[in-house]
């Protein structure tokens, strides 16, 4: 998976890959004034999506976001208020090439000198508004670039493509098989799109749109095509925006992480749990007492798993929790989606009045209030298990 | 709107517009089992909104869905639940252009003979994963059809469409702006499309996709091109069916009838909600009295309003209410969704525990509960007015 492990860590510091994504559209397609990367999904803004998404694979070194000169102030503001990191805000040019251009000085430049950047071997191209791209194209996109200096995402066409004669009539239809859709990302050795920029006219920044063309027109080099997936399409229209609000509240019940304490009526029930769930959705099972700051429970909550089920049997279910709240604030992830906490305590005594008292209750209902400010939602359930 | 007016009522009976719909695909795209078309949005069968978008037009004559054999009964059923009318439903081929060209034999050919149709001036062939096709664009294509043998709707390209080479190189891109979309709908005089369907080949037939195309090829008919709306386009992936159900929810929410009494001091309370509702919401206002069976208000019931809002300060609400449910009913349109009727009843009497006892009240939840199960929704609300 990982393009380019050994290499950041030993010789020289050389990051190997940063992405530059141009975010500079005016949205005009989406008939509303926000343009579409800075529109609202779920309540956060479609261009911290694809932050994201490119910020939690670590072989990223950079992350270049380019937005028009009124927009900078809003991008900045975004990243301080999700916590992205490695990301640095560019003004863009008056068109899509020019802001990719300036993207791209960034790291070779001294026009943007209090951020130069250390020059990386292979730059991903992406747009702001493709937030699903996965690490497996970005890994193979990466790959086919150091191998062949230049590659890209395509997909099949949806519709035949046509070219209209003068009058608006019918010239002639391109045989669909034949062609394809040039999506993102794509990936260039970067002294090979750097030259291509630096070499081209100004008629093909002023109305080109793709840049494996410049690669081909100015380097001579003919990019490798990787299919993708459907999920690498475009935020463009108002639907597109409908699109992607559905995906991420399905990606988010989509998954569950099953916690439970290592005590062995505890763990049976978490299993059980477990088992009775893995079939509807993804489930992560983990035995363990949370104080010992369990790796592999670390890795999940970076892993974006946004619902927790944790099952014990102790009294001292809000110290529990608390804890699992304090992980998550020092994992430092950027939480897209609340998380959900549903705390199931398991009653083994023989008296229920004893085990979980009023006072219990109410200390968990001013305890979900609190934490409820930090996107974290819990709920308490009580089963009595014998 | 009407681009046959006057040819239907005068002379002889020659049903002048026919639409052809193929919904013989797989789905494959969507990964899932059922073909697209039949997937449920909001509950209902895809196809089914693409049929009553076609069949809400009264210049469209007959509607031609062409479904694979397995799918047939289904089809039919669909029909049956939905109340649709003027549907024939035919068996496709193996191919889009053959499926096609079953539709259009419908009207030609003794081959389907038990229901031979009369041909039609000019046909409009749609795909039935385009659900929010309006009357506007089909009549634009049908009128360029009449004048110049055949017309599509286009979008420009949202991707630039490049050719690879047999390495999985890129060979060339292609100029964004020179290219179009070929989208649906699109029209023909049918004698030219039939022709073209006549003399095509079996590899045409087999590979190609594009009808515009086999009207240039083989009846060197160069079609006009329409630009079309956003809306057009075509649901092809899981998330195209999410968007599509946004979409309806939206349409959904974005228009009310306000019905109001005709005595002075209800029809100032009607204006009053007119005037603060406009801004937000498309509002029909009607002063009526229901029992004359207005010939506005049935143009809005068989509009597609779902949303009602009815202000009177009459005793007898539930009379009232029950006229429009009849209405409803009697104009024999197929429910979309739920139709939402609010009461207003306006007092403005001195005392109020006289004109609306709780008789009444129990009446209302009564009537409410029945109506329900016609996916009609009673809401009563009472406004004491002076």
């Amino acid at each position: 998976m990982e393009p380019s492990s050994g290499s950041r860590h030993a010789g020289p510091a050389v990051p190997p890959v940063a992405a530059v994504l141009p975010a500079g559209g005016s949205g005009e397609r989406l008939g509303g004034a926000t343009p579409k990367q800075f529109c609202a999904v779920q309540g956060r803004p479609l261009v911290s999506y694809t932050v994201r998404a490119m910020e939690r694979i670590d072989w990223i070194s950079n992350i270049i976001v380019v937005v028009s000169s009124e927009n900078i102030e809003k991008m900045k503001s975004i990243i301080e208020k999700y916590g992205h990191k490695r990301v640095v805000v560019v003004q863009g040019g008056v068109t899509r090439h020019r802001s990719i251009f300036n993207g791209l000085k960034v790291f070779a430049e001294n026009e943007f000198s209090d951020h130069l950047l250390q020059k990386p071997e292979v730059v991903i191209i992406h747009d702001a508004v493709r937030p699903f791209v996965e690490e497996d194209i970005l890994s193979k996109v990466v790959m086919a670039a150091k191998e062949h200096g230049a590659a890209g995402a395509i997909r099949p066409l949806v519709s035949t493509v046509i070219a209209s004669a003068a009058d608006g009539s019918l010239d002639h239809s391109l045989e669909r098989a034949r062609y394809r859709a040039s999506e993102m990302p794509q990936a260039f050795l970067f002294d090979i799109i750097y030259e291509a920029y630096q070499k081209c006219t100004d008629y093909d920044l002023d109305y080109g749109t793709e840049c494996l063309h410049l690669a081909l027109k100015y380097c001579e080099t003919n990019a490798k095509l990787v299919e993708g997936t459907a999920d690498l399409w475009k935020v463009t229209y108002k639907r597109d925006l409908y699109a992607a609000e559905s995906i991420i509240k399905d990606n988010l019940s989509q998954q569950v992480c099953v916690l439970t304490d290592v005590r062995e009526a505890v763990a049976q029930v978490g299993l059980l749990l477990h088992e009775s769930l893995k079939s509807q959705i993804k489930v992560e099972a983990v035995s363990t007492a949370l104080s010992k700051n369990d790796s592999h429970l670390r890795n999940i909550l970076s892993g974006q798993c946004y619902n927790f089920v944790c099952v014990n049997d102790k009294k001292c279910v809000i110290q529990e929790t608390q804890q699992l709240v304090d992980m998550l604030e020092k994992s430092n992830i950027p939480l897209l989606y609340p998380v959900v906490l549903i705390l199931v305590h398991l009653d083994i005594s023989e008296n229920i009045s004893v085990s979980f008292g009023m006072e219990e209750i109410i200390r968990i209902k001013k305890f979900a209030g609190e934490v409820k400010k930090k996107n974290i939602l819990v709920y308490g359930l009580l089963i009595q298990y014998k």
